[in-house]
Parts: structure tokens; C-alpha cells; sequence
């Protein structure tokens, strides 16, 4: 059985090929471990606060000093940043086209602890996460430079983390990036052709079959949606249609906390703790009107291989449907 | 260091940030194998023909018989097909649009020789194969309801490959993939108001500054793209104009094989046999006009992973600029 589905949001198609299921290798793989390193050495853990470009921001205790111990959750800019609020000048590139590389690249260190994986984390220490991210996602968009703000976790070798201790990273953009642009795009289309919101239609779809929902709750929706292009992939839906992830409210951010514990423990459980990837997207902060798009965030472990058709073609073959995916998480 | 360059086929923006090389673990990993097994298991191996769906196409001994030994390469539908021309017939999925994976999906085996990697084959028999490529690509490109082909080689288990006897892959396609809607759109525009073909272009700047070619003879240039998305990306253009790869010729395939060794060569010498991606983009064979469009080659090694930045947002991180890239390779 192999079926090309089509993305509702960007219009991207994707191949369903289950029975390359049977490969041998499929869902054989146990993670690679990172590079291990104690306590000591960690850039991460309290104590090395040193070992960091002094914090940005922290959740610490009323009595503790910035860059010593004494916090729960610890903001600092990436020591090897991807974007910079001072970007090397350019040197000439003929005539070829390239432009400084201005930006924010964060780090938010989740705990203390160097062990303690999301799903480990009490769900009131989550709540407390997400509340950073809102908190910088406002102070970083507020830079006119800045056109968007994209929240990322990477976790485990596979998803291109480097370091073991959780973080999240947060990267402020000087452009609105493709992989927005596709979904602005298509969300604009379907909401002038349809009078609606296309995230809104598709909670609404798959609340009615319910075969790709994974989890509910009062504020959110965990879903594998139609056209998957990984196996095991999720979207966290607010159902209250927002075009930002500023806009979050406190009661559901909770719901925000829970949901992502859930599934990140759902692939712990019945993948064997996975590496995953985890992104939000969001409207950009460019001062335009995207009253038509929904934020939401999606994850996916990462299990199966991009080779060279996904990449050269930009279609996904992903042998597990989402309609599957979700009987194995459930 | 880090700055953002444009593919000036694309328009597609990519991080260059060297300093993320000095990570530790940039260019440590060591390619894990593939689950090894002997050429008596091995489908792909002469005497075990008929583990392969029967073959569509050999360069086999006068005297040799169809699915048994006697070729020298031997192409056969791929046994867990992503695309299928008896696709499975569709199941109701309510609002969301799929439609049949029609198409072809085949496997060239690259030698009778269980361990003979494409650096390793004399360049006549590289000749051969890639003569093979164009033979199957003609044939399947003929078919009214395929509208691409895609010819791809993963080597390594990084690169997405699950046999270790080396092999290519032949896809073709009901539609063309958006990879190349993106180079066709950018070349159309760039033809459009330049009044000359993108990559044309490209080959007379990276000749001129001589930075980021890496090899050259009379027929091809292989040159570390200005906007490398991967470190140590390398594409092959012919340096005659045609849309399609279909219409190389014979002297062109002599300097394509010649080019194809020297790089995979470079890669196994200087970065100690890394998983690498290969595929042609070539125009579609729908029936359109591409004559603006100059077909190529890419490949790159896997010793970098993908995170949640790149595939959240499609901008690449490159830690490694091309101009370092081809020192470090040559």
C-alpha cells in the first residue's frame, strides 16, 4: 500500500508507503548516545555559569546573583550562534548575494539537573518553560530587525543536538523563513477561498473521525496529521484560533505543558526514547497582518533517514500513515 | 563568522557560520555500518537474483540468461516501492485529497562486486552505469503519465540507505517534485530578466574567481556551490547548456564518470568515507518547454545532522563555507 497525500496548509505533497515498514531496519534503531560528559564539565549545569556568555534572562531565587547557581531555568546566548546581534561585516562576494547574519541565537536551559528530559519534568516546571519562551519571543520580536522568532528543541544525536542537558533554543530572524513563507501562503489561500481558517477546519475534521488524534484536552489538540512527512510526527493544535504564540493565555499554556509531556512521553514509552525535534511556528513580527494563519508547534521523533529523494525532491516518503502512528502511541 | 548567501538559482537563503565548526563534534563522527551481511544473504549479489523482483534491465555476458549471473549491472523494481504502477487503490479520506503513488521505483545495481563503492569502479564502468541511467531515464520518461524522473544514489547509513551493496535508485514520478519547481521558477525568472540561463552564469563567476571549483575538465565543472546548504556539497554542472539530462552525450558521460570519482574520492580520502547523497536535477518530461533550465548534479556528505532549525524553517546551518570546503577537499 503506498498513496500521495496532500498537506491541507502548504499544498505539499508527501508519499504514505507502508510497507516499506518491513524493512528490517525500520524502528530498529536504538539512539546514539551524545557525548557524555559529568557535571563538571557541563556549560549547563550550576556552577559553570562561566562557561556561558552571561545570562539574558533567568528564573532564579529571590536571593541568588545573575550567572551563579540559584536559578531554575537559565537564558544565555549561544556560544557558537548561528545569528548575531553583531554579524561579522561581509566581504565581497562578487557577484553573488549575501547579507549579514543578524539576529538572536539563545539557549534556554531547562533545569538545573542535568538529567531531567522534558517528559520527566513536573508539568508545573513546564508551565514555567513555556513562560520563558513567551517572555523572550515578545522581547526578541520586539527588535524592528527581527522579522520572526522561531523556538526549537533538539533532542538527542540524531535531531542535531550537540549537547546532552535539555535546552530549548530560540533564534530571532532578520527574514520571514521559506518554511513559514509556504505556510502563510497556503493559509492565506485557503482562508480567502474558503472564508475560514484552515488549522480551524482541520481541528474540526479531525475531531469528527478522531483516528489521528493522539491526545485532547480542554485547550489543545495532539494529532498526527493527514499528510505526515515523518513517522510518528505530531501537530499541538490550540483550538482557539490565534495567529501568534505570544498571544497564549495562562490556563493555556497549561494545557500547552501537559500536552507536550504526553507526547513526548508516548514516544519514550513506545519508541525507546527517541531522539526528537520540536519547533513552533508562529506568525511572523514584521508589523503585517496574519490574522489568517494559527500558531501551533510540531514534533517528531527522529527514527527513519532523510536520504536523497526527500532532498532532492523536498517530498517526504514516510512508511508509517499517521492513522497507524497514532495506534502505536496510543 | 556568519553570514546569510542566496542561491542564485532559488533565491533561497542559507547560514554560513564557520564558528559552529569548532563544536566538538563537527567532522568527529565515525560513519556507522550498515548491518552487515554476507553475499550470501545479499539480494543484490549474483546467485541470489531471484531475492529481486525480475530484472527490467541488465549489461549482462552475451550468453547470460535474465535473473541469473552473467551481468555486469542489473536494474529491478525496488521490492518496497514508494511509487508503483499498479498503486493500491484509495481509500475514502473524507475532506483531505490524496491520490495513487503511480509511478516507477527501480534499483540499478552498480556491480556484481558486493563491495565495490562507485570510487572504487574503473571510470569505463562508471561509464557504463551512468549510460544505464540515461537508457532507464528515456524509457520511463516515455511513459505519458510521469511527468519526472529522479535518479538518486544513498551510500552510507547516514544517507538514508538500507543495503550496503552499492546501488542507485530510478524513481519516476506522476508530478514534479517541488526541489525542482523551485529551480525551474528561479531559472525561469532569472532567464526572464537577465536574458541568460542561471547556471550558466554561475559556471562563468566560478571560473572566473576559481575559489570554490574543486575539479575540472573539458565537459564538466564541480564546484562548492556559493550557498551551500551542507558542508562539502559539491554540484556538478555540464558546462553545454541542455534542460535535460537525458541528452548528454557520449563524450560528456566519459567526463561526468571522471568528475562523479574524483569527488566521491575526495570525499573518502579527506573525510574518511562518509555517507554521501547523490541525485541528477534534470527537466521535467511532461511535455513543457524547459529550455531555460540547465540540468546538473548534486551531492554532499552526511556528517552533519538536520535539526529543528533547518527543518522547521528550511534555512540551513552550514558550519563549513564552500571556499574552505574545497580547500579541505583538494
Amino acid at each position: 500500500m503506498q498513496e500521495l497525500r496532500q498537506d491541507p496548509v502548504t499544498g505539499r505533497w508527501v508519499v504514505i508507503a507502508p510497507i516499506r515498514g518491513k524493512r528490517p531496519k525500520e524502528y530498529e534503531q536504538t539512539p546514539k548516545p551524545l557525548p557524555s560528559i559529568t557535571a563538571e564539565e557541563c556549560p549547563f549545569c550550576p556552577g559553570n555559569e562561566h562557561l556561558t556568555p552571561p545570562e539574558v534572562y533567568a528564573v532564579r531565587d529571590v536571593d541568588s546573583e545573575p550567572d551563579k547557581p540559584g536559578w531554575q531555568i537559565r537564558v544565555v546566548p549561544n556560544k557558537f550562534p548561528a545569528f548575531s546581534q553583531n554579524p561579522s561585516p561581509l566581504n565581497d562576494s562578487h557577484s553573488f548575494i549575501k547579507r549579514a547574519a543578524f539576529g538572536y541565537h539563545e539557549v534556554v536551559i531547562h533545569s538545573p539537573r542535568h538529567d531531567e528530559e522534558i517528559s520527566a519534568m513536573p508539568v508545573e516546571r513546564l508551565v514555567k518553560l513555556i513562560e520563558v519562551y513567551k517572555l523572550r519571543c515578545v522581547q526578541i520580536g520586539s527588535d524592528p530587525n527581527i522579522k520572526y522568532v522561531h523556538i526549537i528543541v533538539n533532542h538527542g544525536v540524531e535531531s542535531g543536538a550537540s549537547l546532552e542537558h535539555a535546552h530549548s533554543q530560540i533564534f530571532g530572524l532578520p527574514l520571514v523563513p521559506e518554511g513559514l513563507q509556504d505556510e502563510l501562503g497556503g493559509s492565506l489561500w485557503f482562508s480567502q477561498s474558503k472564508e475560514r481558517c484552515v488549522f480551524c477546519w482541520m481541528l474540526e475534521e479531525e475531531m469528527k473521525t478522531g483516528q489521528r488524534v493522539l491526545f485532547e484536552n480542554t485547550h489543545f489538540l495532539a494529532v498526527a496529521p493527514f499528510a505526515s512527512r515523518f513517522p510518528f510526527e505530531i501537530w499541538l493544535l490550540p483550538k482557539r484560533h490565534s495567529p501568534s504564540f505570544e498571544t497564549v493565555k495562562q490556563g493555556e499554556i497549561g494545557d500547552l505543558a501537559h500536552t507536550i509531556s504526553k507526547v513526548i512521553s508516548a514516544y519514550n514509552c513506545k519508541l525507546g526514547n527517541p531522539s526528537y525535534n520540536f519547533f513552533i511556528h508562529t506568525a511572523p513580527c514584521d508589523g503585517s497582518d496574519y490574522h489568517y494563519f494559527h500558531w501551533h508547534a510540531e514534533v517528531f521523533p527522529r527514527i527513519s533517514s532523510l536520504g536523497a529523494f526527500e532532498l532532492g525532491t523536498q517530498i517526504m516518503i514516510n512508511p508509517t500513515a499517521p492513522e497507524r502512528a497514532v495506534e502505536l502511541l496510543s
